[in-house]
């Protein structure tokens, strides 16, 4: 099945410890839909400027994006500047100019009111709204938002939360969302919210899925060569919605192999500026990657007695 | 096998949002004891003032800590104030009175010098060295360190590096020892100061080990009630090293289990202030959350063939 993402698509300029690009291909539907393209065929709404590069049509294109949703509007496009500093885990952001983005009012076409996996980028809530209204009968809709919006337009994202079945959030936003400090009862606060599955991007420390069934955490895939941070979270959201709508069963099991193709995509991106590398992956990488993270996080049982513990203690506490 | 830990024994005032406690017990030592005594007999090595509280013997005597290590010097014991804000993640320390710890020379009793399995906790690294100058033939021997060490001792804490099987730090201690800004580089190059394992402990993002043969990943245990995460990692130690000194073999897979105990010591003692909650810990709930903790992170393998990925960009990807 195709899945739907309405985001920003733009040009970025980054500087990190590892080097710097002008102006290159960016936005979180650009990512997202990369990302997606693996594993299934991806439908983005958004709008460019008459500046957007051609080339970065065909690139998508190539990919079978449909980029029938993606309007071409009077002005510049969509820009953002920043950079990331030794730590590389928070993007500094010297400049963002919304351009074109700013008047973007999402109309879908025909082809694009059936679409069964959705996803709604860090938009305007009113617009990830509008965008659900025209929508005939979504099997799966994912949303993803920010503190900008948790702040300013709290009451339109109660509204998308109540219509949503998946969220992504970090910490910070989970916290800030539900008023608690700890990130279980954050997430707990949110199920309560509308959103029947919360999922926790953690950036290098990686993501936790969260639900009534209860939690699954995977680590980041470890990778020595970070170089660009951009884009890693909407890489995350494009490997997980595209994986499901790939497979097209939402069960506990693909949910989690979800998060970690999600997981997995996001480390490719990391390892180049731009889509330089998330645009180069092999399904055999991949799969690689997908089985190291398996081995990686495997857990032998216990022997089925007490005997690891200590005897007399175990005696002690087993009476009391 | 039994365990020898030397470290600080003291007395904590800690403030957080859920509580307050006065000169409540508390030090490396004391932590780590009491986690690994739940698997094995425990040897602590340190120093108390005559100020300490009778009952604090009794109560680590009673899990079978053997204190014969334990000097009562005159003066005060070590002293340490603290308070955690919101986030719960960081210690903000008000004060520190050495105290009795100024001096301290540690002298093993003849009983301990045969000790299998070594934790050097986090004191000044001559120390440590002089610890092990009095160990006959350790089996595994484990250290843990901070910034302070790192930048002001060096040249010392290189030889005990050199004399170490496994380094216990949190990533920005992985950092600074290594000088390397990604996790996963700082960690290879520790590997190349001696330790054999490292292990990265991230709190609430749970822990990484590293050796030769890869990584091993596990998240926190994720428990709602975080009341006082004094003393965390220093049960994850306990934890860690308690349960590989009662299986008594170090295997990737005994290894993997011992960073899984270490996490769920170190999810019981944040859930109270001081020992509370640590002291009061039934094998049935351990065992509970160690397959609770399995279950969260297990992943079921893909299908073999490549039906996942999106036909056309599978079939171009694969040409090229």
């Amino acid at each position: 099945m195709s899945v739907l993402v309405v985001g920003s698509v733009a040009l970025d300029t980054v500087e990190t410890p590892f080097g710097a690009r002008e102006e290159v291909l960016g936005g979180s539907a650009t990512y997202f839909s990369m990302a997606a393209s693996y594993f299934t065929p991806v439908q983005v709404v958004g709008v460019v400027g008459r500046d957007f590069p051609e080339r970065h049509f065909d690139l998508l294109k190539s990919r079978r994006v449909d980029l029938d949703g993606l309007t071409r509007a009077e002005g510049r496009t969509f820009r953002w500047r920043g950079r990331y500093c030794n730590q590389m885990n928070e993007a500094q952001t010297l400049d963002t100019e919304l351009n074109v983005f700013e008047q973007f009012n999402p109309v879908l076409p025909a082809s694009f009111v059936d679409a069964p996996f959705v996803f709604l980028g860090n938009i305007d809530p009113t617009l990830q709204c509008r965008v659900l209204d025209q929508i005939a009968h979504p099997r799966l809709v994912a949303a993803d938002t920010m503190n900008f919006w948790i702040n300013r337009k709290a009451e339109a994202l109660r509204e998308t939360l109540a219509r949503i079945d998946l969220l992504f959030v970090n910490d910070a936003e989970a916290r800030s969302l539900s008023g608690e400090t700890s990130t279980v009862r954050a997430a707990r606060q949110i199920l309560r919210m509308g959103p029947r599955v919360v999922v926790i991007k953690r950036g290098e420390y990686g993501a936790l899925l969260l639900d009534e069934q209860g939690f699954f955490a995977v680590p980041a895939f470890p990778t020595a060569d970070v170089r660009d941070p951009t884009g890693a979270g909407d890489s995350f959201a494009g490997g997980f919605m595209g994986f499901l709508a790939r497979v097209g069963e939402v069960t506990p099991s693909t949910l989690r192999q979800a998060v970690a193709m999600g997981t997995l995509l996001a480390s490719f991106t990391v390892e180049g500026f731009s889509l330089e590398r998330l645009s180069d992956v092999t399904p055999t990488q991949l799969l690689e990657r997908f089985n190291r993270l398996r081995a990686m996080t495997s857990l032998e049982p216990l022997p089925d007695d007490l005997a690891i513990f200590e005897d007399a203690c175990a005696a002690r506490l087993l009476e009391g």
